[in-house]
C-alpha cells in the first residue's frame, strides 16, 4: 500500500507530464500555470487511495484522479475572475487572470474542463466520464448559488465543495469497475467525507456551518462525520488503513 | 428522407424539451436563454442529415446533434463576454452577460459545455463524447488564437469555426457506429464543408480569407470547395440528396 505522500508524488508527476490537446497551442501555458499552483491535491490522492484499497493499481486511476484535479483547477480559475470572487491571489501567487489576462483565464478554465473530460474518456467505457461530469455540473450549480447569494449555505457548500470531493471516491469505484451492488458503502463513506471536509473548511474560515450552528456545534458535527466515515471504512472490510490516515488528516488539518 | 426544414423542426423541439442537470437549479434559465437565440442550427441539422444518409434514424442522433449546438452556444456566450469580443448583442437580442450579468454568463457557458458532455455520454460507448471534446478543444484553441491576434488567420478559422462544423459529420458517423474504414470519405467531405462554411463566412464578413486572398479569389475557393464537397458525396454512393441541398444552401447563403 502506498502512503498518502507516495500517492501525492504519483499525481504530481502525472500532472507535470500531462499532454494537452495540441490544438490548444500556447493556451496550454496558462493552463499549466493554473495547475501548478500546488495545493494538497487532496481529491486526486483520495481517488488513488480508494482505488488501491479496492485492489486496483493506483496507476490505473491516475487519468481519473488528474481529471478531477483539472476540474477543480478550472473551477478556481473561473471563481477567481473579477466578475465572480475577484481574487487577485491564489495560494500566494497571482491568480490566473492577473498573470495571463482575463480573456486567457476564461479560455484556460474552459480548456481545463475540456482536458479533464478527455482524460476521463481515455477509459474504455463512459462511466468514469459520466461520474466526473455529473459532479462538475453539481459544482457549477454550487458556484451559481454562491454568486446569487442563495440563503441555503449548507446546500451551496454540498454542491460547490462536496460534489468534487465525493467524486474522488466515485471515480475510483468506476475505474476499478466495482459492481454497483458493492458501491453503496463506499458512496456512503464519500458523503461523510465530503461533509467532513466542508465542516473543517468552515471551522477554519469561520463561515458556512459555523454561521448557522456556531463554532462548538460545528466542531461536534465534524467529529461525528469523521467517526461515521471511519465506521464506514471498517464496515467495508478491506484494508483501508491509508484512507483512515487521510480521514484523520482531514480532521486535524489547519489550512 | 427528412427535408432540412423537418430536421430543423426535430432539433428545435429537442432543444426546447432538454432536461438540464437538476443541480444547476435556476442557472438553467440563463442557459435556455442563450440556447433559444434562434440561429440556423446548421451544425445539428448537418449532423442529423448525415446520420439519416448513413441509414441511421435522425432521432438517434438527436442527443449528439444537440450536444454540438450546446458547445456552439457555450462558445458564443464566452466569446461575447467583455474580456473577449465584448458584444452586447447576439442575433438581435441582448447577449447572455447583458441579460443575466457577467458572472452568471461565465457559469452558464461552463454549464452548457457540461450539459453537452452529459448528452454525448448518453450513448453506450465513449466515441461520441470523444469526437465532441476533441472538436471543442480545437475550437477553444481557435478562440485563443483570436484573442492573441495570431497572424495565421486561416488556422484560426479552421479551429474556431471549422472544428465544430466538421464535428457535425464526425458525430453522426460515431452515432451510426460506421466502421472506421468507411469513415474516410465522410471525413473528407466534412473538411471541405468546414472550409466552405468559413469561406462563405469570410465573403459575407469581408475578413479572414478575403483579407488574405481578395474577394474574387475567395469566391473561387468557395465554389471549388463546394464542388469538391459535392463530388465527395457522389463518391460515397448512398442517397445524399438532403446533404447536397444543404451544401447548396451554404454556398448561396446571404447571412
Amino acid at each position: 500500500m502506498r502512503t498518502p505522500d507516495q500517492l501525492l508524488g504519483l499525481i504530481e508527476d502525472y500532472l507535470l507530464g500531462i499532454e494537452l490537446s495540441s490544438e490548444l497551442g500556447d493556451l496550454g501555458d496558462s493552463m499549466r500555470y493554473a495547475l501548478a499552483g500546488g495545493g494538497k491535491r487532496i481529491r486526486p490522492v483520495l481517488c488513488l487511495a480508494t482505488a488501491e484499497a479496492i485492489g486496483c493499481e493506483p496507476e490505473r486511476a491516475l487519468p481519473a484522479a488528474a481529471a478531477l484535479e483539472l476540474v477543480h483547477s478550472f473551477s478556481l480559475v473561473h471563481d477567481d475572475l473579477p466578475a465572480l470572487d475577484d481574487d487577485a491571489e491564489r495560494r500566494g501567487r497571482p491568480s490566473t487572470h492577473i498573470q495571463w489576462g482575463e480573456a486567457v483565464a476564461i479560455l484556460a478554465g474552459d480548456a481545463l474542463l475540456g482536458e479533464a473530460i478527455r482524460l476521463a474518456l481515455t477509459y474504455p467505457g463512459p462511466a468514469v466520464a459520466r461520474e466526473l461530469i455529473e459532479a462538475t455540473q453539481g459544482m457549477i450549480g454550487g458556484q451559481y448559488l454562491d454568486i446569487i447569494r442563495s440563503g441555503d449555505l449548507i446546500e451551496l457548500h454540498r454542491l460547490k465543495t462536496g460534489r468534487l470531493f465525493t467524486a474522488a471516491i466515485g471515480l475510483a469505484l468506476e475505474v476499478a469497475e466495482l459492481p454497483e451492488l458493492e458501491q453503496a458503502p463506499w458512496r456512503a463513506f464519500a458523503e461523510e467525507l465530503g461533509l467532513l471536509f466542508q465542516l473543517v473548511d468552515d471551522l477554519l474560515d469561520r463561515d458556512g456551518y459555523v454561521l448557522v450552528h456556531g463554532l462548538e456545534e460545528t466542531r461536534r458535527l465534524a467529529d461525528e462525520a469523521a467517526a461515521r466515515a471511519q465506521a464506514k471504512l471498517v464496515e467495508i472490510g478491506v484494508d483501508t488503513s491509508v484512507l483512515e490516515e487521510i480521514v484523520q488528516g482531514l480532521v486535524s488539518r489547519t489550512s
